[in-house]
């Protein structure tokens, strides 16, 4: 592409971590459709000038976005996050100066739930804990490895019906479990039930939580929501770690007041409490249920046509409700 | 119950092996509806007549059922096992006798289902080897875990689509995935490809085996078909060990040729092969899948079920197909 070509592509503005690159597929795919100003990259230069007229910014997960970038784009109408949660951009000032924020969407959500899925037949039947039982060698001593849950026909809690809830539903509909859940809006046409949460923490043995973290959902799981979960109760948490009150959860898992949990966040990651480690009731992963190599093209093509969409002056495809 | 009642309740020889006790909710409920001949137990007692006598036996798995035993029973008709798999009994005997032997039918089928699911998910996404990951502490060390390998939307090969392979399609079609299937004849009703052992095997990227252990079935599994599986193939086994060339295949997996494994049966259990202990794309259950709480007492119904069908000259509930 000649230079004069390059000129006309929109321009895009990358927030990064340094020591997290643009995958490869990204950069060379975005290139071909944009001029990228990527102030992490020791290579980069760019002019104070772009700065003043780029008008969508590509936020890689979990560079924060805050007001002091902000303050360097006045042009910024367009931010897009390559992930589901949003909680590392600054929203109330998003909002505040008119920027739209698009998430992930869809681009994940086949890949979360079905790992949500496993993390939850994980902790009920006890798939982890027995692998470590046949590694120890311990079959040949000890004998058949006691007995876990099962899940087919349950009644499974979803707190956040979105792009992933609303996957992992269909998913468990599949094993005959009824579906309760809990959201800010009722959904239409959907045969699941829509509950209050102390409500849908009675009536189901497994809950799942798949809300964005917002001031909001800040410790939405706490310890009304444990008891009332009770010991038959199990906690799949792959949303961010600060929805679940983690300190109480180790409490009521050490003490065996909650019948198990399967995480893939936590609140200060990538530490994990070491309370956790020895329980077999409880699956730990770190954070990677969104991560496929199938994934990465498909945020790749969500974000691009987010991008595309912002600068044809058409809606979003996946954008963030800032009211 | 006056004596006069027992007498007349139908006999019923229960075949298990002394170290394995029938667990007490089946105990107690048998013992309101037949007579209970159990000579493994150390306090029972049995006469020669009632021997000669008895038309039904109740095999408690892994007790094998050979002529020594069909000997002593010349009045037998009828043989209800407490497995899916019946390879511990001498089926070839039984054809020969005239005796009807019916399996465990769909009393396991939904949680051997969750189960091999788990096992696929649990491969393709590393979700085992993440969580020893966090355990030893490398997630702070070491950054993220390599990324898995997406199940939705994938093609799987399931190998019998009886009550379990059925029950596990189902599951699987709500991940989007394809189905081929292998089975001795082709399957009215279901929206599934069936195909030749080969052809399933280069065409899928899984392959789950859900096949009852016969002579036909020993080492269905060979060299020849994880070669046509390949480098991307995954091999789920809950049926039997030896359906597997164990041998073959702890080579494919040590030598990478093949993607991964789930394993939940071996060919010499509790042996299993020591090579396997510290590969991270397989995972170990010391044959659990049918085991849950909830699936002894479906198992209750459906060996109850199937005996009072024999005693009342009906079809059996899930006869094994000896011909």
């Amino acid at each position: 592409m000649g230079n004069e070509e390059q000129d006309e592509l929109p321009l895009i503005f990358i927030q990064r971590l340094p020591q997290f690159n643009l995958p490869p597929i990204f950069t060379s795919r975005l290139q071909t459709l944009f001029r990228l100003i990527d102030p992490a990259s020791q290579s980069h230069s760019h002019s104070e000038e772009s700065l003043s007229v780029v008008r969508a910014l590509l936020c890689l997960d979990p560079a924060p976005l805050h007001s002091q970038t902000l303050d360097l784009l006045p042009s910024l109408q367009c931010v897009v996050a390559t992930s589901s949660g949003v909680d590392h951009i600054d929203l109330a000032e998003c909002r505040r100066r008119r920027i739209a924020v698009a998430n992930a969407g869809p681009a994940f959500a086949a890949d979360v739930a079905e790992y949500a899925v496993a993390l939850l037949i994980d902790v009920l039947r006890r798939l982890s804990a027995s692998h470590r039982y046949v590694r120890a060698g311990l079959w040949p001593l000890n004998g058949d490895y006691s007995l876990g849950s099962k899940l087919s026909g349950k009644r499974v809690g979803i707190v956040g019906l979105g792009y992933i809830g609303s996957e992992v539903a269909k998913r468990l509909q599949a094993f005959g479990c009824s579906i309760s859940y809990l959201s800010r809006k009722k959904k239409a046409h959907v045969p699941f039930l829509i509950m209050q949460m102390l409500a849908i923490s009675k009536m189901t043995v497994t809950f799942s939580l798949f809300v964005v973290l917002t001031n909001e959902t800040y410790h939405l799981i706490n310890k009304d929501v444990m008891t009332a979960l009770g010991k038959k109760g199990v906690i799949i948490n792959i949303a961010r770690g600060a929805v679940v009150d983690e300190k109480e959860l180790v409490q009521f898992l050490v003490q065996g007041h909650i019948g198990g949990a399967g995480l893939d966040v936590f609140e200060n990651e990538p530490d994990v409490p070491k309370e956790l480690f020895e329980l077999d009731n409880v699956v730990l992963s770190p954070h990677k249920a969104v991560a496929t190599p199938e994934s990465l093209e498909s945020l790749l093509e969500v974000n691009i046509a987010n991008l595309e969409a912002f600068f044809s002056n058409k809606p979003l495809l996946s954008p963030i409700d800032l009211e």
